[in-house]
Parts: structure tokens; sequence; C-alpha cells
């Protein structure tokens, strides 16, 4: 599988980096980094950085979006850290980014390989807009994306009613989302069920090795910050998930197909994704994407840890 | 409990209405009407029919609003039928309604007797909002409120967001749900699972009676059309579940306490309902509201049955 991802590492970012990295089957043709998690000058030079430590340096990261099509960007520095992992350091090293920006890199691959590229978009959805612009026919050039973003049913999480990857973004994410892509939108609805709890941190701490010491140590960070929404020691894994789906759709147990749009003006809802799901939706003019509401959360859970072993 | 009742009968109305004249224990001290399910006059003339038919004749009914605070009325011809009662003609009366408005019968009845009168709002909500504007204090002059409205993680009924009631009157629902009274709203989260389905509708159908007969009248219009919507011979039970919460708060097995605010503006999200149910929600200005999420749908059904005997 040729996988292109776009991040903003990110404290999950870098574990679902760490996940794809660590899979014999997948192919990494390129990263692309936006501003989200942190401003994109930091993002892109974790992406160098943590490429370099799961042993895939010769992966292209081109720097993407620094900021939204519209809104002024927002950053997570409360949840990630000033550095966008947790404060720790990863090695730096004497690798730079491409000269293209992420958006015209994913065109070109696209371009390069019609029908065989899966694209796994992690961050604000800004440069997948961008590489629509440029290249209208990019729904029908790459073969799956997987999104990680989105609330439907679920809260959001930067506001009661939206998600933090969407809101950053709501007009590139109302272009995506309804560009006709083969979509799967992997949203609170499930990532909030997907949770690193106690025991698997432990069994996380006890591995041995530098991919699961670095591991545990952005996690610790992550966790301290998600143990003030949740109440106890643990943090949703919305990255690593949308990783899981995109290597292995069977992980979903339970999905509609449905259209999702994003509110784009709303005193509340700006940045609100909303799917019909009545049980006669009206047949509209915009393409469905794939919702999963139910996930194997346990066998995702035993599979990043063998990854990050 | 002395109770009034806003309403636009309306076929699950005129099954409200005869559940709680049906209750020894319930004395109904007026009836408002407004448009809705449809034009006001129809709403009106049909309250005073149906209070006949359930032997409350008695009970002051006054008109209320012809039309929402801000936008265009939107009647529910298609669903409730040209009269409002699928066509099944009621005995006119000769009584009238009160001279008062709805929104003045209750502002006068809640001061006659601060702290003891219930509310059951079953329409939109724009008599409540205009007695609020007459009588600030009314959510200290009243005991409790039960309105029939709303979907929060339900879909919407007239768009795949919003529910009939709350998007027929946004203004008024925002100024009602934000008033600080003791509410419960039975939103269709609840509603959209208290189906009357095809074995209790043949025991209503084995009722001997006239309250019966027009209840299975009334049942049988309002099945044709629920029928396109579920799929199967069944209907929502909206305002018969909304009066049932009031008589009865036991029957709600499950709820959530939240700040609800409604969207006023929004593409797609105008008329919205929106509940706060993040873990951790932020302390707000607003008053909260009761937010049933789960009720004892076959005690109720009993019950309705017990009530058309």
């Amino acid at each position: 599988m040729r996988v292109f991802i776009d991040c903003d590492p990110g404290i999950d970012d870098a574990l679902a980096l760490a996940y794809l990295a660590a899979e014999p089957g997948v192919e990494l043709v390129g990263v692309g980094t936006v501003y989200g998690n942190a401003a994109v000058e930091t993002t892109t030079d974790n992406a160098v950085r943590l490429l370099r430590l799961y042993e895939r340096p010769e992966v292209p990261v081109a720097a993407g979006a620094a900021r939204p099509l519209v809104q002024q960007p927002s950053l997570a520095a409360h949840v990630h850290g000033a550095n966008g992992l947790g404060g720790i350091e990863v090695p730096a090293v004497e690798t730079s980014p491409v000269s293209e920006s992420a958006a015209e890199l994913l065109v070109r691959l696209a371009r390069s390989a019609p029908g065989e590229i899966c694209v796994l978009a992690l961050g604000p959805l800004t440069n997948l807009a961008l590489a629509l612009a440029l290249e209208p026919r990019l729904p029908q050039l790459v073969d799956r994306v997987v999104v990680m973003g989105g609330a439907v049913r679920a809260p959001g999480n930067v506001t009661p009613w939206a998600e933090a990857n969407v809101n950053n973004d709501p007009e590139a994410a109302e272009a995506v989302l309804g560009a006709g892509f083969d979509l799967t939108l992997v949203a609170l609805d499930v990532t909030m069920r997907a949770l690193a709890t106690e025991p698997w941190l432990e069994e996380l701490a006890a591995l041995a090795g530098e991919r699961a010491g670095y591991a545990r140590r952005f996690l610790d960070y992550y966790v301290d910050w998600y143990t003030s929404v949740l109440g106890r020691r643990a943090c949703a894994m919305h990255d690593p998930l949308a990783a899981a789906v995109l290597l292995d759709p069977e992980l979903v147990t339970e999905s509609v197909t449905v259209p999702v749009r994003v509110e784009l003006s709303g005193t509340h809802t700006r940045g609100m994704t909303l799917a019909d799901l009545r049980p006669k939706p009206e047949a509209g003019s915009r393409e469905p994407v794939v919702l999963p509401t139910e996930v194997d959360v346990s066998e995702f859970l035993s599979r990043m840890l063998r990854a990050l072993r």
C-alpha cells in the first residue's frame, strides 16, 4: 500500500507515523505538513525528525499551509506542548524538506501513479483543499482517503460541537468532504472511544526500544492533558486509529455511508460536521462518505502496541 | 396538578389532550393555541372541539400566535391533514375561545397562583416567548415546564438537523430555553423511540368508546404518513410522551442536565437544538434544562391505552 500522509505532528500524529513506518506492507511515498497542533515550521521539523527516528529518512517531507483558507489559525500548544511533541526533544537531523509544497507533492505523486496512492489526513484539511484546487481530478487520481476529523453525534473537542481539525479550516473541510473522494471520516464518534488506558500504557512502558520509549514519553505528556478532560489517566488515540483504519478497513465494525457537510456560518455551529442521519435521508447532490460508528478498539490497541515494539 | 397546555392540535396534540383530560389528578387550568401543525384558527377550533369531546368543555381556550416571532410560519398539513386532525371531523360546539391571547391567559393564571401551575408546551414556543416578554418573572411564577421539541443527538424531522417545533420559531425557543424555567425538553431523542406499533394500535382498535374511536381514526391517518418515514406501520407519540413525562417524571429513566441553545444563524443549522454534551462542559451563564435520554416506553404506552379506555 502506497501512502501519502498529511499531518501536523503533534503527539498522536507521531504515533500514527510510528505505526505506519513499522508496517512492512506500507510504502510511505510522501509526508505533507500543516499548521494545527503547532505552527507549520514546527510540524515540518517534527515530521523530518520523526521519520529519521522511525528509520524512514528517505521519505520526502513537504511543508504545507501555514494558515487556513479563510480564518486565522488556532494552534493547540496547550495539548501538544510548544514544540508539538510534549516538550520531548527528538534528535535533530540534517535532512531538509523538499522544495515543493505539500499540495504540489501530493498532486505530483497522484498524477504519477493514478489510482495507486492512499491519503491519510491527520490535520486541518487545508493542504488537501489546495491540492484539489490545483488538480480537480484528484478524487479520481488517488485510491482512498482516510481523514481524522469531525464530530457528528459525539461532542466536539474545541467547541461543544466542533472538532479541532475540521474547525481549524471549515472551508477546506467542506471542499474536501464534498469533492467525491472515496473517503472515510474517522471522527470523534469513534476516536473518543479508542482510549489508551492505564493497563495499555503500562504495557507500552514495559516495551524496550527507542520507538516505544519515545511513544511512552509523548503519551505521558498527552495523558496529563487528557486526564483533565476524561477524569482519569487515559488519552484518545485519534490519529493512530485513522492510520489503523486506513491499513485495515475491517477494524470498522459498524458505519453509515452518508453525505457530510460542514457548517460555515452559524453563531454556535461554524465548523460543525453534519451528517443526514434520518431514517430516509433526502437524496442529495453531494457524494456520501463512510462514517465509522463502531470500531474494534481492543484489536486496534493490540496492533498499536505490536507496531511500537 | 394544575396544568396549562400550549398546543397546536394536531393529531398527537389531540392524544395528549385526551390523556391529560382523562387523568383525575389533573386540573386543566387553560389551553393556549398556536400555529404549527395547522393555522392557529384551525388549532383553536380543534382545541375547543376536543375539550368538549374529552368532557372538559369548561377549560378556557385562548387563541395564541398566528406566526413566529421573526420568520414566516411553516404548517404541517402533509402530516396532520388540512384540518389538523387527519380529515377526521370532530363535532363542532357552541363554545368560543376566551378574549385573552394565549400568552395573556398564561401570565394571568401564573400570577394568580404563583408556583402552582405546570406548563406543557406541545407546539412552537411563540406563546411562551410572548408570555415571558409580558412577564419576565414567569420562570419563578410557574412550577415546571415540559416542552416537546428539539433534536439533540437524534436527526431532525423537518431538516436533517432540526425538529419542527423548535425550527418553527427558533428565536422563541432560544428565549424560552434560556429563561431559567425548571424545564424538561422532551426531544426527538426520546420521542422517536416512543413508537406506537401495530400490536398497540390493534389493542387501541379493540377498545370501546368514543375517545378510543377517535384516537384510532386520528392515528390511522398519522400512521399512514409515518409509514413513509419509518418503513413500517407505526408512529411517534411525541406530544403524548411529553404529557406523560409532565405527569410522572419517573418515566424518564436516564437524562442529562445541560444548557441547551438554539442556533439562529447557520446555513444548515438554523433551528438546531444544541446541548453541550462534552465530558466536562464549560460552566456557562445559561441555566441548564433536563434532557431525557431514555424513557420507559412500554410503561408509557400502557398508560396511554388506559387513558383512552
